[in-house]
């Protein structure tokens, strides 16, 4: 009998052995550690991997499993995060120059929630400079000379290519779908407010959301529940129930679910592989998609995102850019020299419109399960001055959806190209339900 | 057809309703309204309760339901807060005249706990001065000129008079299982370190736990669920998983219990009907209980958790005392004086020992299910200068052990005595297992 290497486990596979003996933390975090070894030299998509820390608490695990402690959601499985969330054992550099050696005192609120689930912190993915649009030197593991997507280039890439199982990103715009896509990983942001932000660099407080990598929709269900619970202290978050992921993702939808296909008024900015890709979906869907023409001001909306984005990263980190101009990029500069003309009418002029769209699509929801669509233009472009177009992300993050890339399609050159579910606020158990759905009637599709 | 009175309910079978819309949420909160309008006025347990803010937190979880949105786990249920518990929305006064008026500007973390499982904070319940020895104006729901017990005594009178259906208190020495002794309701406090005590006053960083009361076991460990968390704010919490109380009430022990008794040092302060109704209790149970000698330390240790508990104290409100001392009690006041005279070798040598009895007890308990214990000397005395004797809970509270009482035993008066069960550190779900097979046993000898 071959024997698994672990690294091939999804995170849902891998606890159900861990749990039953069958398979060690410590086993799998030394495969992951091996993994890193052999192709991050490449890859480069780890900032910080702290082998030692990452091993002890890996034996901390399977000594609680031994002695019969209480085993975690996520008992023994390795997870990487985003190098702008903070880790009190390991440096926190948020791409820049500017933070270099920056060593936080606390973690952030998402690292108590994954050690409450019993999850190994096995190390911090490289993320683009603030989480912006200045690409950091990962690559893309199916073709080194195209861009992994950004801000969460590391989390996605180190997902892709079997180093961890499960990693965390953030999305402002397109941060979490969009690498998910080029990477080929599902990519999960939840409805705003689920995740808790604190300790997670601003960028935007009306925007910045928690996202989550993996490689099987299941696994995006089960580390969504270990990562949701209110915060007062995260603005955005609120005091109410959460979605119960995983219950949503196993449970069948009660009729056949009812998707959503707008032509986009920026639909032009897919590439042409890509748009066959998804004329063939929706085919192959037939029915269950209607197609609807897009609401007068989705693409007013786009600019709506721009500006609340610059105006409120330039109040956020008024002080860094202030002290430590010279050491910011030259692709984020004209950005921020861009956001600081931003006025506050037409800030609060922009919130206004963010508010008038998330009444929009709460009405939009009572007709449909989910909204189909590109997760990105195309395929990963080749590495350049940006890490690729996110606007398929920006009306959903805008408007506060829940919405996942699935890796079900490729281009023609190969690489991944995803296909993005967008679902109505705090129904991410129905996403998650629709999703399942349909990925096994597309699996069923390609078998016919 | 009667119409079952909503206060009658348990949590666990009120939260059923409310999810399948035989009950709201504004139906349940009015009912307990109305119950602490009749009854509060001879009880005395409620500090604040705001009816509107509650009745409005109950509209929102009956609308939540009926727009399909995602229901806590507690959802619509009515819960008080004994109240050195912060609420922002609610004063926070301690029990003290020092602290008239005071209102916090932000929530407890259990009041986050709270709020995600969709519960409604009905109100604050009276404590005693600064949770320690005064007592408050609650009475005895079973006979006015009884003690409730402290120092959460309106927590556990509240629930023992069907006002509310939970509660949380505090336990620092007894203060959750002797009141729920006392009262009739079940008590718990888990292993130190499962809940955390963020935005709750600080009498004993090494001894305060959050406790809750219930009238039904199952509500216990689907309160206990939803409260406990990893918070690294709170130096005693501990990031490693927690139990699955539910599953551990819900599950069957594999193997007939076994439980020990202790012949305690102390044991001759048991009154005579208490001594007699646990002497049955061990007879019924026969072979399933080992009476077993007391360690030699345990009559120490009574005097190691009064140094730690008098040292800390005097620590953490040295400002209070200092800048109030006119406002203390005269019956707080020689504790506090003592406390001051303990040296910081002595605290040092007590802190010491506390770990020497957890050492203990994590090895005594590879041959045993749990401890069989009385959870108080006897039925709740009359009123008087303390609210009763500690004494049953002070080793266990002391080892940081997770303690149940269970209303299953009345003395002489009439009134409620508590039967104790005690398990190891982070074994709150074997506890609760024990437990449910306990009382299953014992209804059924009684049936006999």
């Amino acid at each position: 009998m071959t024997q698994v290497n672990p690294i091939e486990l999804s995170a849902t596979e891998a606890v159900r052995k861990i749990r039953t003996g069958l398979l060690t933390s410590t086993e799998l975090v030394k495969a992951c550690l091996e993994r890193i070894d052999q192709t991050d030299g490449q890859l480069k998509a780890w900032a910080h991997v702290d082998a030692e820390k990452a091993l002890a608490q890996a034996a901390e695990a399977d000594e609680i499993r031994r002695s019969g402690r209480p085993l975690g959601a996520l008992h023994g499985v390795p997870v990487g995060l985003k190098d702008i969330i903070d880790t009190k054992d390991v440096p926190t550099e948020r791409g820049s120059p500017v933070f270099f050696g920056r060593q936080p005192d606390t973690d952030a609120s998402v690292v108590e929630r994954l050690q409450d689930a019993g999850a190994v912190i096995l190390g911090k993915t490289k993320t683009t400079e603030l989480a912006f649009v200045h690409p950091t030197d990962t690559v893309n593991p199916h073709n080194p000379a195209h861009t992994p997507g950004g801000s969460s280039s590391g989390s996605a890439a180190a997902v892709a290519a079997y180093q961890v199982p499960l990693a965390l990103g953030t999305q402002t715009n397109g941060s979490v779908i969009r690498p998910a896509s080029f990477c080929g990983t599902y990519g999960f942001k939840p409805t705003r407010g689920v995740i808790s932000r604190t300790g997670v660099l601003q960028t935007s407080v009306s925007l910045d959301q928690i996202g989550v990598f993996a490689r099987d929709a299941e696994d995006i269900a089960l580390i969504g529940d270990a990562l949701k619970g209110y915060d007062q202290r995260d603005p955005k978050s609120y005091a109410r129930p959460r979605p119960a992921m995983l219950d949503g993702y196993q449970s069948e939808p009660p009729v056949t679910p009812v998707l959503a296909w707008f032509d986009l008024p920026f639909a032009d900015r897919m590439s042409e592989d890509c748009r066959a890709g998804f004329e063939e979906l929706l085919t192959a869907l037939g029915g269950q998609v209607e197609r609807i023409d897009a609401h007068a001001s989705f693409a007013d909306l786009v600019e709506t995102q721009r500006v609340i984005h610059e105006y409120e990263i330039c109040q956020h980190l008024k002080e860094t850019f202030n002290q430590h101009w010279d050491k910011i990029s030259p692709t984020l500069k004209p950005v921020i020299e861009r956001g600081r003309t931003i006025s506050t009418e037409q800030y609060e002029q922009a919130l206004g419109q963010m508010q008038e769209a998330e009444k929009y699509f709460a009405a939009f929801f009572l007709d449909f399960d989910a909204i189909l669509t590109p997760s990105a233009a195309g395929e990963a472009p080749e590495i350049g001055p940006t890490t690729g177009d996110p606007i398929f992300c920006t009306l959903w993050t805008l408007a506060g959806l829940p919405s996942l890339s699935m890796p079900l399609m490729s281009g023609a050159a190969g690489l991944p190209i995803g296909v993005q579910i967008v679902a109505a606020q705090e129904e991410d158990d129905r996403l998650l339900r629709t999703a399942r759905w349909l990925i096994s009637k597309l699996q069923a599709e390609l078998a016919d």
